[in-house]
């Protein structure tokens, strides 16, 4: 460590740490009356946002909660989460976002590991728990939400419900100071083997990764994607990774939010249309969704921009969106890294270029954001050539990445090697530090003795134009070691045979985009291809029902 | 403190400290090919400034340079200067901006205060260093900067010129990781009375008031203030709260930066044209200076933004730039603040207005920018109403405040009191959190029992055509306490008398903005107004002089 002239605690005494109260200051500032919509049902403006805050945090104190203690929320995409995005870690609670997705023996898991000691459940969601109540294990109060006049119906006690005791509690609360590495939420991410593991995440973290957001997302386009002029909707549930940090970063800086509930296609445009939604992120699966709606043929759409994450954006889906005016930026990251590490940088001169001509470096990965340390490995560590060729393991380092997993230190250590974190996604840097993902580490298709990018080829095939989408996985090959194999399904009315797919995939060939032996061997026309809970390709599951 | 959930060193192992290398990170991979440029001498690209910020390193790292030492520099607003903001801290060594503007006693005065090791300095200032050498009591090493073919001639021994030992040095450098409350840089504040005083920041301090400036400016107006098309130009010295932190926050966004060097009315205007400068910052002399050039005349100055800080911007001022299409916007803030506290906040709907129309908004003092918790204070501490009435001292809390003044503790005890830095400065708050700066404490006209601000009577004085500027003190009066005294500067060939002033003050006297004992008893045309330093109103001297 550098000798460095390193303030003593007298010289540092009135540091302000950093903490997500401060992340709610500046939005209502600058837009008091600003609304936050809760789908066609109710809206409030920033103003309420904060009094809202305020009695959450009284009446979460009043059901007993107290800083350090954890706080579960099972809902939709409502205002009301939002509010718990911030009262539950200002009052120094540690909120817990439960994946609604997962069974009820893995939602039974995480409540248990993560040891909840209070539950805020939606009328929706009673059902799973009441038939998991008796193994919960930390659980002392329980708080009902609803969309309805009145609360579900439910067999156990429970301290009430959210609105009700909001409306008796009072509209000030004096949040405290502390330690900026207290823990300030917590998730679970589920791999395709064994239990959902706990990511953590400290009030700095979540407040860093709000700033660099802040600073970075539409910098660098013809048109910021968060000002004052926004209308930002999330489409990505609130319980993964924070709806990827956007809340946050749209109340810092005081933009008009959108929240839908359920995603229901047909809702979700309709609110699209109706307050003429300017920024959204969301999962190729529910983008696809959204553009087979009726109702959006008669949307004005050249304004919608969207942040596509979770799995890789292939060209069709860009292409599709483009031809909707419609423009797609690439996210990147994952739940351990808060999550935001890269995406789509436009320069001015690129944004010049006709819409459907971007879509080359809209599906690329992207470049790194601020205070992002980005890099790609050889299995040493050692960092590949940035030729836009060479392949190597995403490491990265930034001030607001997961120490390691709840209760898990072993698999931390995984995570972490030499100081940076691994993140098992295989890819190639260009000169000019775009980053394209190829493949998982896993993924990665060995036959031959060289590495085939299963995204690259899932690409290739989406691009005919009667598939809707694809998967391909690698299957054991005596001779090969390994050979590709698709799953596809067809667009509705559209037909096309394996044949037809190997022409198709033949003309990558001769254009030397890919290699003869890169053909999958196999394919199968499915009518859904399986997902995990968060909407990503479930490849393991795939595998194993091959081998079956 | 609450009891929080905090997490242990071993959960937190693997924690990113914040450090200004994170701030070079982004920029030169969005563009590595956007230019800094050197007035009309040279530019070179963000690739070349990370390779020169590298071979600085290594050439200070040869010079003696360790981690913990101070080193001074002494430059006009040159790209060198920008390597030093960068290359300095990176290092682990403590960068101290000198004054220029200060007298060779005081100069002398910070040198021995700080304890600089090595001393950076431009051949413009060799003889100010000539004159005091041996009175310098800790530097070991002086390194010499020219603008010429060959530095420039002195008496003493020097390490070499900048450039020379640059072009020796490796390009590639390793910087550490350290503790982000390492010192970064310092530099020395001139009140009116005493010593000047050293404030410091640190790495944290200054990537987090960077990160803030990042997400705040321009997000709330028709354009952001930066982005990538953006083209920056510094019109405030950047010894002087490194140019207001704006080059930092230029770097990280990758935008192209334009270098002035010296401070010339003329050739700043013709840099602005040349390269299209499209945001800038300066106190209001210096854009005064620069409407007052020939060649602005036929500039294109529609798309300039301009943030006008260190003294409160006019009516008059923004409406005479409004008239030439210039955007001006308040900034504000000071030394020990980093020094961004608010700045002007335009709404979608402000925005709207044609320009002359926004005059009243931009003059204000504007809003809190994120991170920033601001409050009026009575002399008791209690905050004051936000009525756009009630009058009280400005304090502040934010993550990027000095914490004291170096080898000054008991100066630091005044700055901060009850957990806030207090501002000296008197303002009025509205209820959608404009505030608006009536006074620095020690200024406000205490007469009759009543607070008289002398900024505002600066501002309605200096809406007469014919005055060009205009500076108000209290005067000890017998019978009143005090009474107000105006010196006035009139534009070039215009003319006014006494009356004529106290005819244009009796309109807002009539018009109910202020009572009639508001109008100063006495008057005096002045060539100049006497400036502090660094551009401001020298209210102590005036009133010294009249005292005499």
């Amino acid at each position: 460590m550098a000798n460095t002239k390193i303030l003593k605690p007298a010289e540092n005494a009135h540091q302000y740490p950093l903490l997500i109260k401060q992340l709610l200051m500046s939005g209502p500032r600058y837009n008091p009356e600003q609304e936050i919509v809760y789908a066609n049902r109710s809206k409030y403006t920033y103003k309420d946002l904060v009094k809202r805050i305020h009695r959450l945090a009284n009446a979460l104190t009043d059901a007993g909660v107290k800083p350090g203690d954890t706080v579960a929320v099972m809902d939709w995409d409502t205002p009301r989460y939002l509010e718990c995005f911030f009262a539950v870690p200002m009052l120094g609670a540690v909120l817990h976002t439960v994946n609604v997705r997962l069974s009820p023996e893995q939602i039974l898991y995480t409540m248990n590991h993560a040891e909840d000691d209070v539950v805020l459940v939606h009328d929706d969601f009673l059902p799973i728990i009441e038939g998991i109540k008796d193994q919960v294990s930390t659980v002392k109060t329980w708080i009902q939400l609803t969309d309805a006049n009145q609360a579900g119906e439910v067999s156990f006690d429970t301290h009430g419900e959210y609105e009700a005791l909001l409306a008796k509690a009072d509209d000030h609360f004096e949040f405290p100071d502390f330690d900026e590495n207290s823990v300030a939420t917590t998730f679970y991410t589920t791999g395709t083997t064994g239990n959902p593991k706990g990511v953590y995440f400290s009030h700095r973290q979540l407040v860093l990764h709000t700033l660099s957001m802040a600073g970075s997302i539409g910098h660098f386009d013809e048109m910021p994607l968060l000002r004052s002029s926004s209308v930002y909707m999330p489409v990505t549930p609130m319980f993964h990774v924070h709806a990827w940090g956007v809340p946050y970063t749209a109340t810092l800086l005081g933009i008009k939010q959108v929240y839908p509930g359920r995603y229901e296609p047909e809702l979700l445009v309709d609110l699209l249309k109706h307050h003429k939604v300017s920024f959204s992120h969301c999962v190729p699966t529910i983008m696809q969704m959204m553009m087979a709606t009726e109702s959006i043929k008669t949307a004005d759409l050249s304004n919608w921009h969207v942040l596509i994450g979770g799995s890789a954006m292939t060209k069709g889906l860009c292409d599709a969106a483009a031809k909707l005016g419609i423009r797609l930026y690439t996210g990147y990251g994952m739940s351990e890294t808060c999550p935001l590490l890269s995406m789509t940088h436009l320069t001015p001169q690129d944004v010049t270029l006709p819409l459907e001509q971007q879509t080359p470096i809209r599906v690329k990965t992207g470049v790194a954001v601020p205070m992002v340390d980005l890099e790609i490995v050889d299995p040493d560590g050692k960092p590949v050539p940035h030729d836009g060729e060479s392949k190597g393991e995403v490491v990265a380092r930034a001030p607001w990445l997961t120490q390691s997993y709840f209760k898990q230190p072993d698999k931390g250590e995984e995570l972490w090697q030499g100081g940076w974190l691994h993140t098992g996604d295989v890819a190639s840097m260009e000169p000019n530090h775009t980053l394209t993902i190829k493949d998982r580490i896993k993924d990665v298709i060995k036959t031959g003795g060289e590495w085939l990018s299963s995204l690259d080829l899932e690409n290739m095939i989406s691009q005919h134009p009667a598939v809707a989408g694809a998967a391909v996985v690698g299957i054991p090959d005596e001779k090969w070691g390994e050979r590709p194999y698709a799953l596809i399904t067809l667009k509705p009315g559209e037909n096309a045979s394996e044949e037809d797919i190997q022409k198709h995939l033949q003309a990558f060939v001769d254009s030397g985009d890919i290699n003869k032996w890169a053909i999958p061997s196999q394919m199968r026309f499915v009518e859904d291809i399986p997902k995990t809970s968060v909407g990503k390709i479930n490849k393991k599951l795939i595998r194993d029902q091959i081998q079956d």
